[in-house]
C-alpha cells in the first residue's frame, strides 16, 4: 500500500535522534519558495478576491463568494495555515495528490518530490484522501447510460477507509518497532507503562486525524474556488452538471474542515460524503 | 515593561515576510545542542529515574515519584514536548527565567540568549511567570518575626497578573500596528472584517495562554524534582520548611498543567494559586 512508504518517513521523531531531525530540518529549509507558493495557492487564495483564482463561472460565483465570506472557515483555515507554515513534524512530500502516485498491482511508487519539506504530516495523507473524495464527487458528472459509475463510487469510498486505516495501523506497528530508540519523543522510561502507550497513541492519532480532515479539505476548496483544478471535474464537458458535482465536493468539503474535532473515524467521514450527496 | 520586548521579537509572523521568516529559521537551525539539553532537562527527566535528578529528600522523595508515575501529566508533558521540538513559531529567547532579566527603575534588559531558537512563544512568557509563581511559594519559608512577607507576596501576584495582561495588550496592539504587512500569517484581504478579526485574535490569544501556562508549569516542575533548582528555594534553610514550599508549587504546577485548556484569565491563575497555598 502507499501509506507504508509515507508512514516510514513520517515516523522520524520515531526513528531518529532529535539532534539528527534538527540537521535534517535545516537542511530541508532551504526550501523557502515552494512552500510559500502552496502557502499561498492553499490557505491564501481562495479566501481572498484573486486574480489568480478561478470557478465554473457562473454557476459557482455564488458558492465562491460565500467562501470568502465565511468567518468561520476562515478561522480554521488560519489555524491550518500556521501550521503548515511552523509544525516541523515530519519530512513529508509536499504535494501528495493522487497525480503524484504511480501505481500498479505489483508496485506504488511516488513522484514530484519537489515540495518536500519538515511540515506537519496530515497534509500529505490529506492531500490523498481529499483528492479521492474530489474523484467520488465528479463520477456523476461521468456517467452514461455504458456506466452509471455506482460501483466505482463504492470502490472509491472504500478506498478512502482503506487509505487511513492502513496507514493508522501501519504507523503504529512501526511506532512500538521502534519504541526503544533511537528517537526521543517518547522515552522508553518515561511512557513506561501499557494504559499510558496506550493513551499517548490515542491523543496523537486523534490529532493527525484531525490535521488529515483539515488540510484535506483546504486542499480540496482550493482545487474548487482557487487557481489550479483537477481533471476529475475538468473533464466533465456539461458545465452546469460539473458545477453542480463541484459545489457538493465544496459542501463536504466545508463540513469536513469545520467539524473536524467532532468526527471520531473514517467511517464516519464516509457517512458525511454520502449525507452530502444525497443533500 | 519587560515583555514589551519580548512581545516584539515575538510578533515575527506578523511584522516579517514568510521567506524572510523561513530564512531566519534556517540561521538558528545551528542551535541544535542547547535546545535538546532544554528538551531532555525539562521536559524527560523530571518524568523518569536519572541520576540528574535531585529534590529535597527524604521530604519529597514520595511526590517526585508520583510526578513520575503520573500518566495525566505525562500525556500532557508529551504534547508540550513536541510543541517544543517541532513548533517554529517566533525567535524565542529559550531560557527566560527571572535571573536573565535585569531590571532597574528606567531600565529593562533581558541577558543570557544562548538558548535562543525559533520555538513556541508560551515557553518565554510561561517560564517568566513560571518562575514568579516559585518565588510566591517560597516566601513562607522566608518570613520571620521581621518580615512576614505578606506585602511581597501580594505584589509578586500582581506581577503575574500585570505581566500577562501588559504582554497580552501590547501584542494586540502591535498586531494591529502592522496589519497592513509585510506578515502573511492574517492577511488583510481575508481577515477583513470586525468581527472576524476579534474572533481570529481571541482564538490565537486563547492558544498562546494555554501554552504559557503549559510551559510555565513544565519548567516550575523541573526546578522543584529535576537537575537544576532555582535559588529561592534553595537559600530556605530549614529543609523541611523548605521541602513545604516546593511542595505548594509542585502541586500548583501540576494543576495548572492539566488544567491549562479550562482556566481562563490570568486572574483564574492567581486565584489557583491562593487556592493551593491555603490547601
Amino acid at each position: 500500500m502507499v501509506f507504508c512508504t509515507v508512514a516510514v518517513l513520517e515516523l522520524q521523531s520515531f526513528v531518529m535522534t532529535d539532534q539528527k531531525k534538527e540537521n535534517k530540518i535545516a537542511e530541508f529549509c532551504g526550501n523557502v519558495e515552494l512552500c510559500r507558493l502552496t502557502e499561498q495557492v492553499v490557505f491564501s487564495d481562495p479566501y481572498k478576491v484573486s486574480e489568480y483564482n478561478r470557478c465554473t463561472s457562473p454557476y459557482l460565483d455564488a458558492d465562491a463568494e460565500t467562501v470568502r465570506n465565511d468567518n468561520g472557515l476562515k478561522i480554521e483555515v488560519a489555524e491550518l495555515k500556521s501550521k503548515f507554515c511552523e509544525r516541523a513534524q515530519a519530512l513529508i512530500h509536499g504535494d501528495l495528490h493522487t497525480g503524484s502516485l504511480m501505481v500498479t498491482h505489483d508496485s506504488t511508487q511516488v513522484i514530484d518530490p519537489e515540495f518536500s519539506f519538515y511540515g506537519p504530516m496530515g497534509f500529505d495523507i490529506g492531500a490523498f484522501i481529499g483528492n479521492l473524495i474530489l474523484a467520488y464527487f465528479s463520477q456523476d458528472g461521468h456517467a452514461d447510460q455504458a456506466n452509471d459509475r455506482k460501483s466505482y463510487k463504492v470502490w472509491i469510498l472504500k478506498t478512502i477507509t482503506e487509505t487511513w486505516n492502513l496507514f493508522h495501523q501501519k504507523f503504529l506497528a512501526l511506532w512500538d518497532e521502534h519504541k526503544d530508540g533511537p528517537g526521543e519523543a517518547y522515552l522508553p522510561e518515561i511512557y513506561n507503562n501499557t494504559e499510558l502507550q496506550q493513551l499517548v497513541k490515542k491523543k496523537y492519532m486523534k490529532e493527525l486525524f484531525e490535521d488529515t480532515l483539515g488540510f484535506g479539505a483546504a486542499k480540496m476548496i482550493r482545487r474548487i474556488v482557487g487557481v489550479a483544478h483537477v481533471e476529475d471535474f475538468e473533464s466533465i464537458k456539461d458545465v452546469a452538471k460539473r458545477a453542480d458535482c463541484e459545489r457538493q465536493a465544496l459542501n463536504c468539503a466545508k463540513k469536513l474542515l469545520k467539524e473536524r474535532r467532532n468526527i471520531k473515524s473514517i467511517e464516519e467521514v464516509v457517512s458525511t460524503i454520502e449525507q452530502v450527496q444525497l443533500q
